[in-house]
């Protein structure tokens, strides 16, 4: 196992490219400044998921401005140039401070969450905005918003970032003016209409965990439906289709920053649908980079157009699982 | 009031056809043979939603065969030669007798319940399939099932109905062979693979207030969100568009039995779609089908598309508003 890992720590500098010279992007998701020597020990590009909702747990309002632009530009800063992609608030008004004075919700995996919880307190938005700009002077930051579903809401997100930008150079303190603003693809609304965001915004990254949620109705946490929630469903794999398919048409990135990035039996059809960053736990980037390595684009553009023909889950498990020992074998030889 | 009642009645006998001589058949929901008067007195075309709830709740196992059989029957007779279209056991593990001993969930909508929760109790579910299967032998009964989200659990439905077809022949009670089986269309999934799923059944019967609820990722009983649970989004409208042709690709019916059906605001845009079958409580079926007998088809085709050219809510409520002003009025002149 020792034996293992060290040969992993050995691809850390190799680039993550295929056999014939096609690159992703391998990215972390992370939550603390003491994760970022494991993401460089693991060859992380940079951070795909920054998850910022420690800053708002048990207390009221969330951190302050100050506090978030600390915690921010410490992960920041450790890291430049390399970017860092930050989700704004995404949680439920079951979880966040309590002067929210929210009641209890019937579905909160269907309730007042993320960015709608955002909206609906757009101070408490346009701090944690500010923040993340003042961040983005120290370094390559992006920022995107969790649970997205319709224009409206991406083009009031874009009015108050625009004020939050503006009371920055009111006050003269510095931030990118280039910044780059992304999306989640976690409900399905947002993949139906995946080419219309694709105008207003600069990158996609998919929230593979909800959106099969969503996708399939089923509570990801509920255990008596563990055997239906099915990253494989075709209905699946043709949404993940239309969306990296909406973004290239548009001209910006396809990312994806949930559970199915970092699993490396997946690999080889995010790789044959063209994702172009995967953002993972840390420990996750060198055995995905070393299928990535091993593997053609043309291989996996046909595994893919082979996957999208069949009905059913079964088949596609079936097949998927003798191309991978076949074409995308991650045996240590 | 009343002259509109009484005008509304007259109604009652005149086809549901447009003027250029397109027909929807506007049939009603219902969940008791005490609806039948009404729904003939509002020229229902027979049932499009029999709910079997009822039969279910608050007992052990649910009525037994006998007891299902003679509710269904007395629905299909007091109808026949109408259709009844039976939508079998649609509610989640809370609200079903206490003998299945499941934990609460924490999002119920998500969680188990309709097809998965019948899946789960297969005798249950076969009992109910015999009862509808008896009550075929008296009239025009159509079978179909709530919440399928892929091919296999349609598959598996169809191998227990045969079983249950197979148990009636060998007891030697009569049914109708070629009962119709329907799918509702109300989980993102299935409407992504509605032409996989076309090829299954014989119509598709679309739940708007779920599949909504499911695209838009809003629950739609919590009041915070109201505001965000929209018919008019163009994601629900593409949705809505993609069931409707691949429906009609495989040569099998569309119909929508959801809140939308009953509301003449929407009627237009179902008209334009090119919905087979509407299926409302029975009181909105007269004005359903005045507005109706006033619209051409050709009018309401060129206005569905420019509504799925808009990109927000706003703009096709707009400009849906001002095309019934227009050309789709309701007014009683
Ligand atoms: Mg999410
Ligand atoms: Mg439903």
């Amino acid at each position: 196992y020792e034996y293992i890992e060290q040969e992993l720590r050995k691809l850390k500098d190799l680039p993550a490219e295929t056999t014939d010279g096609y690159r992703i992007a391998l990215l972390g998701n992370l939550e603390f400044p003491e994760e970022v020597p494991s993401l460089k020990e693991h060859g992380g590009q940079g951070v795909g998921l920054y998850r910022t909702e420690m800053l708002f747990l048990n207390r009221a309002g969330g951190a302050d401005e100050d506090e978030q632009f600390r915690a921010y530009a410490a992960m920041v800063a450790s890291l430049a140039p390399l970017p860092v992609t930050i989700r704004t608030l995404d949680i439920g008004g079951d979880k966040i401070a309590a002067d929210l004075h929210l009641e209890d919700e019937m579905n909160p995996a269907l309730g007042l969450r993320a960015i709608r919880l955002s909206l609906r307190r757009p101070e408490l938005f346009k701090t944690q905005l500010r923040a993340i700009l003042r961040a983005s002077a120290l370094g390559t930051v992006r920022i995107f918003f969790p649970m997205i579903s319709g224009i409206e809401e991406i083009r009031l997100v874009k009015v108050l970032l625009a004020e939050a930008k503006d009371e920055l150079r009111r006050a003269e303190i510095p931030f990118d003016e280039a910044i780059e603003i992304g999306i989640m693809i976690e409900i399905p609304s947002a993949v139906v209409i995946a080419d219309l965001l694709a105008k207003e915004v600069d990158f996609f990254s998919i929230g593979t965990n909800d959106l099969i949620q969503y996708t399939l109705a089923i509570d990801r946490t509920n255990e008596h439906l563990a055997h239906l929630f099915q990253p494989l469903h075709p209905a699946v794999l043709r949404s993940l289709r239309s969306v990296v398919d909406a973004a290239h048409n548009a001209g910006i990135r396809a990312c994806m920053c949930g559970e199915m990035a970092g699993e490396p039996a997946y690999l080889p059809v995010l790789l044959g649908l063209g994702f172009d960053e995967l953002s993972m736990n840390a420990a996750s980037i060198p055995r995905v980079k070393k299928i990535l390595r091993r593997a053609a684009k043309t291989d996996a553009e046909r595994l893919i157009a082979t996957l999208l023909t069949f009905s059913t889950v079964a088949e596609v498990e079936q097949f998927l699982k003798a191309e991978i020992a076949a074409r995308f074998s991650e045996s240590f030889d």
